[in-house]
């Protein structure tokens, strides 16, 4: 079977993934709207592409937070990756690093970080962070991310409490007994999930946190104007508009939809990124056209794992990366600073 | 077969009932392209969910003319428990006392209304009424409510004649013959359904209505603002936005839209609820930030009887209880006053 | 089999016609676009029904130019009844008088007009005509209905050519060699069907055919409103707002949607009609809400007559005029009177 | 099988052409959005025919840059016609011919231009080019054509590199051993398709085209007002507006749907064609409508020579040419002049 689009992966890893694991990472919230949604609204946005424009030296870097990468898309945060292979973040770890790109990791991971450090010295990582009931936990976690050379820290601010996914429940999702999440070993008794995070978090925490360390705080899970202006307001470095798959509040945006008024209110105070629907390179110049600095990819990465480990994710990467230059060529834009709102229109349909 | 959301109970529903009850309480008018619409609506209204904020501690109860209930979701009235299930109107007064929230046993039930509330001393019920050609009897079941406990009355303006259904049409249905419209026994013969009900109704008999009663008026069955307007000029204390199921006139507005009217409309001097196509809790919160104080649920609640009577009626309930307190915290409120506008847009698409 | 409603003759004569006679009937022009247009129009427009009106005397008679009608719903002019039903056309006409409504005879009977007198003297009949080559042809047909008592000429004006209906092309239709198009016998010689049909004509011949007759003049097949007002400026007494059942220029707008600029255009100066898509009594509600004065049915005329003939129209009329005397009712109108612009409104989708 | 439309030529060319051909042709970039919005957005154009006017003499000639050609279909440059037929582009020159519409020869023929000159002298051909890196290559072609009789230039501007075409690369798609690039033999080796081609190529080398012949010069691929704009500037002759068939950029608009802002932006200073997704009779006469002076056809080609060569391609432009015919005359267009904006209306859905 020939690999040739994300879809093949996605194909493969439905196929040959223990059913449990194909539903929790295919999983949304009730009846998986949002998480279609974030799909389908890429196709009601169509190009204006330019012609004639000198596209031989195509330039697709870009840079997150002064950090160059390779091309604007990374990994976003994803749990039990050693659901999808068994060196689990290590080869994500492996993966992202080899592409130069941004690995976002997990609080919910299967490997420590210091194990995901270990596995791809140098590689630029954020690290995802929930604030816990137990604010000792949280503030380890930071203190670890920061001493391992995380660069970033990523707030996730949309999981109060875990969306129903059918699927899960019904399966009774949990973890096989020889996974743990090493992160949060020793840190409390970890029996269910969302129980340690601390539903009570407001605005005011990000204070908290901005006391704790000296690395760029991203919030995650923005979809609104107003909320893109107090996270400016709180002084966070960025923000990654996001639904979360369509795992927590079914019913709200295709992030895409949502990226545009973020992306007015903030006014190039700080950097936008979004999550949640990526397929295809022509979605990502869609997101950067529409004013996102860069992508994350969730469930693709995940089927790239599921595929070949570390190097089925380079599989991924790098075909979203042919991908993305070559609709960037034939949309008329040689590098990364070309593409902008001119470039894209909404469907009347 | 883990009944993990309401679509469990319908599956099980057109399973396991004998297909001439199925068909009567799935029908819809004509082509049920109204019935069908007061589901398919609620996917074109997108949430715009606010995040951190403290959800910590979740308050949904709320308040029906001052009467406080646990949440806002009550039960519709539809006829013929019976059946659905053997103990009929008796098992669904019992569920929606246990869950502390509203139910509205109709005319058409097949149990008394003294047998109801026997079945659940203390319960908040409202009774729906049709206004008969005989007056005497409207007079009557009036009376004899209000002597019961039952604290307010719902008059059904939506059907001076019956819909055609044509499953039914099809289907000959008709009563069993162990079954009886315990209400109107003695009343008068009731052979058909419709033909005691006096199509001759106007506005001015509510004012008639309103001498024979202390109770609160509640009138359902209103889809615009002029008919928004006159309840409002006419006294009532109540509207229920209704379609009656789109089991009346096929072609008419999903609920969810014409509530948008008839709330601007009645600028709150009275309360408005909704009925139609509730089947998740993401639904209800949507229906009260476009200003319905509370919603109904009609075909779910004879789908959870069907499946286990009044603990499967729970079931349902606690299901859309859950689902909906979790919609509100992932949307950012805390409690029922919260939600409003601003918490929703309507899709493009 | 029951029959409920109009899809069940479709249903019956798909079953029991010959295949090319069906194929025929249920033809549309090239992708049969417009003909299924017709048909979805209706679920794009929204009642707005009022409650609490006395709605127990039902009045839905009207008038065609001064002439009483049970019911706002004619028959259409479509040829070749003798395919559905051997009594043909005087099967047609009986069923017109005895359910008291219009029968708009197509040029194309394969009965005669007096036939069709005959068959049921003293109803209300229309004669459909094209404008010939041969004008003699035209000028005794005229004289030939006005003589036999029609009440009005139909002046089909979009059929200059005949449209292209792959089915009828790809089975060579042609009449049954016993049937015969009856009008035209004698007149000359008709081997195909279009060729003797002028594709010449233009609004000036209003004026000549205005000098045969002192029948009112209908013009049939206007969809615009710049046609509206040559019509009314050429002086002709209706216009039936029509496609020809999507069976010419596949491409062109539903009836109904063209119904409201053809409306505005005349002003009230003359009465506008329709035809196309009428399935249910409130599509017949829906199309004089918007103010079409009465409309005709084709298709479903002829699925009646292949039924049962002469019984089986009447019970088509009879499940529309129930039907709409329903809808009118649920709408809160309780003559033809009350029925305006107000009760609908077009979606937003 | 009758062949009664061009999707009947589609059928056939399925069935009968091996796999690899079939889904070369067929292939879209991606997803394939674009090629089948090609298609699906001529549904959401309705015409506003007009009725009554004399449409008994028919003129649907036109002129491409003043050469007079029978109807306003011509043929699309595609590559490899020797895949669907064995005489490849020589049958393609003489149906032409045949028909007197205009062909413009793809650079990437199975046939010289010689040999396509030679099987039909005296037709009218146009020949589109790419700028090759080795500017050599490409005036060599220009001279070429010029010498033979070709009368214009037609340059492909959106293909700097070539789309990602899934199926092509699963195929592994290349030419059979026994097929050549004709025109490009001797000029270089061609292993591959794209890397001769300059991706470097700008506006001003139209400049350099123009200094190499007398012959006008046709843009093709042009899908916004600004490059519109630019064209004109640039003195060329013509605009073909296209998206190459939806095989370049995924997510581009459907070319009808272009053409409106194309037509605007030139002021008729220039004439702008179409091709892509014209599949009937009456989508050429709404391009007309909106402002295209002529189209041209590439996948229906294909299968019309698939079908049968030479003949079966004059059946493919026979049945599109009897079509716009009919379509024109039951819009009430006597001739090509008549046609104008005013004919048709952008569908609110």
């Amino acid at each position: 079977m020939a690999m040739v689009c994300l879809s093949d992966f996605e194909a493969y890893a439905k196929k040959y993934l223990p059913k449990i694991a194909w539903d929790f990472f295919a999983a949304g919230a009730d009846d998986c709207c949002t998480r279609d949604e974030n799909i389908l609204a890429y196709k009601r946005i169509h190009f204006r592409p330019r012609m004639l424009r000198d596209v031989s030296m195509m330039d697709i870097r870009t840079k997150l937070l002064g950090t160059e990468i390779s091309f604007p898309v990374g990994i976003a945060p994803t749990g039990f990756h050693q659901l999808a292979w068994p060196d689990g973040e290590k080869s994500t770890a492996r993966a992202a690093k080899a592409m130069n790109t941004c690995y976002i990791a997990s609080t919910y991971s299967t490997c420590t970080l210091e194990e995901i450090s270990a596995a791809a010295p140098g590689g630029l990582r954020w690290f995802q962070l929930y604030i816990h009931r137990n604010r000792a936990v949280s503030q380890q976690l930071v203190q670890r991310a920061e001493a391992l050379g995380f660069q970033g820290l990523v707030l996730t601010a949309d999981l109060p409490y875990t969306g129903k996914r059918r699927d899960d429940v019904r399966n009774g999702f949990r973890l096989p007994p020889h996974m743990k999440l090493k992160n949060l070993e020793g840190a409390f008794e970890v029996c269910k999930m969302s129980p340690s995070i601390d539903p009570s978090v407001t605005w005011n925490d990000i204070y908290w946190l901005r006391s704790l360390t000296h690395l760029p705080i991203i919030i995650k899970g923005i979809l609104t104007k107003e909320d893109a202006e107090l996270a400016v307001r709180h002084g966070v470095q960025g923000i990654i508009v996001s639904n979360h798959g369509g795992r927590q509040l079914d019913g709200g945006p295709a992030t895409i939809d949502a990226l545009v008024e973020v992306v007015e209110a903030v006014q190039g105070s700080i950097e936008v990124y979004l999550d949640g629907g990526i397929r295809k390179g022509s979605d990502v110049l869609k997101a950067l056209a529409l004013g996102a600095k860069c992508v994350f990819i969730g469930r693709p990465a995940l089927w790239g794992l599921a595929y070949k480990g570390e190097e089925g994710l380079q599989d991924v990467l790098r075909i979203l990366q042919d991908e993305f230059r070559l609709s960037m060529a034939l949309a008329g834009c040689a590098s990364v600073s070309e593409i902008g709102r001119h470039l894209v229109q909404f469907s009347k349909l």
